[in-house]
């Protein structure tokens, strides 16, 4: 019989209330903190932090305070990730982000989600579905990116914007729910 | 004649730079901010922090850091009451929530509003009106609720939504300002 | 030839990894940390913090932890600045708001942005436009303000909002994006 971290890794409904996830968050959270109460120029350090909580990470990790995430090994981060103030991941499953993207503030990105019959949530099943950022990604500040979301290259999310459905491209999108506001001239080009 | 005190209790228009009140404030953030110090395992301490801070708690309370609110004594929250990362209650007047009810990260509920007459802004006039959430209450992250909102039992608040009048039972509703998507074919059954 | 730091005080676009101008980042981001970290009845040494980290204030600022902004220098604010939980400012550009102006929590001003074009986003180019605020504006929680926005007098931005493009005196504004939602009956008088 599985355990719940099996169902968990499998992508599988859990129960969020298990000890040994709990042990996982709760390692997480300290590396979040200690990443968060870093000075600004302890570059080395952050960096170390960043790859310890990370599952993995390209060239160059940029992390701002106070970022929070649940898990940290199921974020994969490519190369130049730049990711500014008060940012949370909620990590239940795999987010995936290629080179070059950059996180304004406020953002948002959630892999988690719940079951709408309350019954269910009253016994703390808790679900995941992917999020996959491409290349050369700019979310713009205070938006949410939702569980099962995949994005293109080269996207540009206007800021304070719902992501809840996935788009392809070079596009720049916006708005709640966020939807294409045009094809972005300046393709990505490789 | 009324203190300021007496007038913000009855739910009155009331001066935010009284002293009684300031007092209250500060007790409030410096519970606050220990809660939001404490290690992720320090669930004894959390729960008796939790329980100086608000009115009145149920079973189980369960809140993340950097928890902000004003007063704390007007939050009143039923069982399992989960709270997520970076919430915000501004409970100017009491903000009740039923039980299992879980708010997700950068959930913001505002109890606290301010007068449209600039002349009375800047007489530092605040004004108040009471939040109410049923059971099963699941609001999700980065969604705001103003002032005089009442929420029944059993609704999903979509991601990023502004809730600016109140919904009855058993409904999904998202968006700005936050409308009704559909019915949750899944009721409470109690 | 011109420096990068003078690149970014004309208002034309530079680098953001350049080191002088990382210095001064560094310099405001251990300010925002002391201001955020004291208690909050140290209003003489919360004063003083906020004049050392802003480029010109009036009387009696007032600003509410976790607070951060990039430089610090290029925001200028009036008399009675109140400011509440969790904002941040990027001022990449001249953020100048008036007298008796009250961010809620969560609000994002925004005077920085990245090219559209990808090529430009990875040579890390910075671009900023500067935002104004006029006396007696009134932002409700959790909105943003885009670069190169000017509000008027007595302008009331509802909560949640996402304000990407200028407006005149006394209106309340609201939604993503920003609209009009009527006029304020109480003009600004003075």
């Amino acid at each position: 019989m599985a355990t719940e971290k099996e169902k968990f890794l499998a992508g599988e409904p859990y129960n969020v209330m298990d000890p040994e996830l709990a042990a996982d968050e709760t390692k997480a959270r300290r590396l979040c903190k200690l990443l968060n109460e870093l000075d600004d120029t302890a570059n080395t350090e952050k960096e170390q932090l960043i790859r310890q909580l990370f599952g993995s990470v390209g060239k160059n990790p940029y992390v701002q305070p106070y970022f929070h995430c649940d898990f940290g090994y199921n974020i994969h981060v490519g190369d130049n990730f730049l990711c500014n103030y008060d940012n949370i991941i909620l990590d239940i499953a795999p987010v995936t982000i290629g080179n070059n993207c950059m996180l304004a503030p406020h953002v948002q990105i959630y892999a988690a989600y719940h079951p709408l019959d309350p019954a269910a949530r009253e016994a703390f099943i808790g679900l995941g579905k992917p999020v996959t950022l491409g290349d050369d990604i700019w979310v713009g500040g205070g938006s949410v990116i939702l569980p099962g979301v995949t994005l293109g290259n080269n996207v540009i999310v206007g800021a304070n914007s719902t992501v809840t459905k996935s788009f392809g491209d070079n596009l720049i999108i916006a708005g709640n729910p966020a939807r294409v506001l045009r094809k972005n001239p300046n393709q990505l080009k490789k």
